[in-house]
């Protein structure tokens, strides 16, 4: 539900540096704890963009060394960052298989690989998922509250999704054949999976134009497949609509502080409740927002 | 409105093999029948596969003996499955000219008309449509009920639709003669069938590329007829949208019959609401879902 | 609001022939009259295909003769169904200056204009829009009346879209002028209007790739568009979905049947009201949907 | 909240020429400033056409001189009507670090800056961002109204729309590197940033096809990637979609201040209720729209 927060960890002692130190890393509340997730993300972007801009060849030509250092020189610095997570944690496990952990670990492997595999630096922009690390540093609850919204919605609808998403797969398969058995590999649709992958570009009304249909009734079966799409697409966005509303309004009506149940706490209230609808007790009315 | 359940079959005798069958070829409930269901998507899946990799020249040209064999192999398979199918039903008939009893039949009569005509195993991939019964291995009802909200909404939403799209065809014939007109075979529009597919192609935000206007008035036309198209997406979207937020507003209702008042009869209460939330009174609680 | 239905035409007589005509040609609710519809429809459709036939090459150069006759035809037949709704409706100038009349007289005048004027039979497609009678053959309340919803929701947001236009339009000069300075004429950005058209298409998600950015700026630049555009197509959607909701739901209410004030007859009630809201008279109450 | 309105200045003078100009300059509701505004809405349009115009080359080598002149005389004219605002204005900072003043000095500043710098005119298309000054002509209030409740919405899902903008980037960067990995730049895909621009063209679904994958397995992931971008449209969709409804709610109740019943205090009541639909009670009448 809430996949940008931490997992609930605790630090490996109650005083002295660890604690120290766990407050500076896991806390995001404190000047001294922003002001390192400041300089995170901000080593985060430059690796990142290190990485980019090393595959422009003529940059590579001329700036190649110096890209080479500065790829090592946070390699290190986020190898120490990853160790020193672990240690000042009481349950080291706990956090490196966490999904955070996975893709800080993640994040330093590919330059270590690089010295075993050429090319694998490229692998580098894993570092990217990092940069989700930026929603802490801005108004941090407030952004979880509103990606809680959107990931609830989502996961809400993830059962009429899966039902629109193997139908969408059925057309595909089902059109692509029937357009490799109408233009065949001599208009670009060489075998089966390509017309497919054709028929997925073409449905989602993404349209490269590498592969075209050429014969008039290739023609007509594709302007069909198109208007089907067409009226597909509004199928997630009226699923997606439809529940991100009923999320929206049962997380406005989570919000107004005073619908609280002084008796029970039960929070979740209609908008003009006068009495508790779990057990019955008269709510103090709040001036509505 | 439940496209993807049986009709309602019952056994052709109430004891014996043909009732041992029939639950678990047509019940989905008990371990074998799942079991039976389980390899019976897993064999649906194998089989368009080879058909897939089939089209593939470089593994044709290898490994065509071997996916004949298989070919024929699950071919006969479904055979057995639909003839077994008919003799545990009550009424064969039934099954037979029901959707299901159709798919069912077309998924293995292109085998043995390729004995006929060549080239006819890429229809197997008809197959694919009896992917769609994927949903009862997985819980089943939840999928069936949500895609019968799904179909619900489209349903309801039909003469809408229909609307929407003689007003498409329309502007796609004139569009289609205008531009045929201004631009001309020259430019690729060789006539106005050919100039309705570039029109439906553009309207629907696909843009191939294979055929494009060249002059400036053609251009102008086009970014009119994009803007068009661009404005009347929303009105599949809107006219689904609004109406699946009906679907799910009704099927919502639906699970939770016992939820007016009895003193005051208010009707909108929260979904475990034990006590009405305007006067207090307590509420007979319904079994929910 | 309901640019369908025809405008209210009374018969030039009361009894005779051409009373008699009058109801064949004008209503929609007798076997005669249904009739004539049908056949219309059938001769409308029938006269669009022979001139979508008639602009394929190979086609023409062989049926061009019959496609020349069957074209005079159809011409002299609506000639003739033209005068005849001239001549037995009351104030002829009313049909003839309604939608419905100016549409009629354009889809004769091509034939016509065409002996003066070589090629303007391509115009006779505009004939394509006298296909929208067909919803007065299938059953013509319900779809005249959806067809009002949908038409009611569109005229709301009038305003709301007037204002999304304006801005795409700025948009789209302002990325055009930039796009030509950053790409030029050597990448095929040749002037501004050109540039502008490939920002509507660009913007619009059509993307026919005739035209594409080489910089790496431009590149730069024209991810950003795109992903302004992919925003602001939420902007229509969203409009339209919320006055569509709406309209559904007034349209909703004036639907059941027993909601009528019995004293003053308004019909528009909440939908659990029990007195009228206009003269405070007390409603029966209806069993609702 | 209201960007198209002027911030809100105070004449010069309280008489005087320069009280009777600020009225025909900065007022838009009596008859001499209405003039004022036509006026100047046709001169920032001509002068716009002009630059569009001057663009295309044929146009350019014939007409050349005469574009240079109109081009000054309009730059002449708004230098004008800029001076003016300034001085008929109590503080004309205010007016001169305001969104439109800004916008006002950049439509006329690159005509005297291609004095130094030849092509700066192509910038004068600045100037289309004035054509937004139309809402002022046409009925004025209405449509600041309307725009206000579209910013006020894009304001309220602003949050939403970043948490959105942040997984796009992420995921266009992690696929525009598997991309570049998996194609390299003997396909097109040169380095990491133009695969990246090829990513946001695919998932936009604008796919220029320019750049196109031609492996097997680069078309696998463009399938999947083009599947996730065309589930991720419908969540910008659905959040305005949702914000918007609850905004045009807000706006619509808003106009409608004393329309809870003072007998039972039901708020929910038709728009122009005069009677309550619970208890029958007469309303207080609002001014209504």
């Amino acid at each position: 539900m809430r996949p940008l927060s931490d997992p609930p960890l605790s630090p490996a002692a109650d005083t002295g540096w660890r604690r120290h130190w766990f407050d500076i890393i896991y806390r995001h509340d404190t000047p001294p704890s922003r002001n390192f997730d400041l300089l995170l993300v901000a080593a985060i972007i430059a690796s990142v963009l290190v990485v980019m801009l090393d595959s422009v060849q003529h940059l590579h030509a001329r700036w190649s060394h110096w890209m080479y250092g500065v790829e090592w020189a946070f390699t290190v610095l986020f190898t120490a960052e990853y160790v020193a997570r672990l240690m000042v944690v009481r349950r080291p496990l706990r956090y490196a298989f966490s999904i955070w952990g996975v893709i800080d670990l993640l994040s330093i492997l590919p330059t270590y690989l690089s010295l075993l595999v050429p090319g694998a630096q490229s692998l580098l922009v894993v570092r990217a998922l990092r940069i989700l690390r930026v929603f802490r540093i801005l108004k941090l609850t407030r952004y979880i509250e509103e990606s809680g919204v959107l990931m609830h919605a989502l996961w809400r609808s993830r059962r009429k999704v899966l039902v629109f998403l193997f139908t969408v797969i059925t057309i595909t398969i089902i059109a692509g054949a029937l357009m490799y058995l109408l233009e065949g590999p001599a208009h670009g649709f060489s075998n089966i999976p390509s017309s497919m992958y054709w028929a997925v570009v073409t449905m989602a009304t993404v349209g490269f134009g590498d592969i075209v249909p050429q014969t008039a009734l290739g023609r007509f079966v594709t302007s069909v497949l198109i208007l089907i799409g067409y009226s597909i697409i509004a199928v997630p966005t009226g699923i997606y609509t439809a529940e991100l509303a009923n999320s929206m309004r049962e997380a406005g009506q989570q919000g107004q502080p005073s619908q609280d149940c002084s008796r029970c706490g039960l929070q979740t209230h209609v908008a003009d409740a006068r009495y508790c609808s779990r057990c019955g007790n008269a709510l103090s009315i709040a001036a509505a927002d």
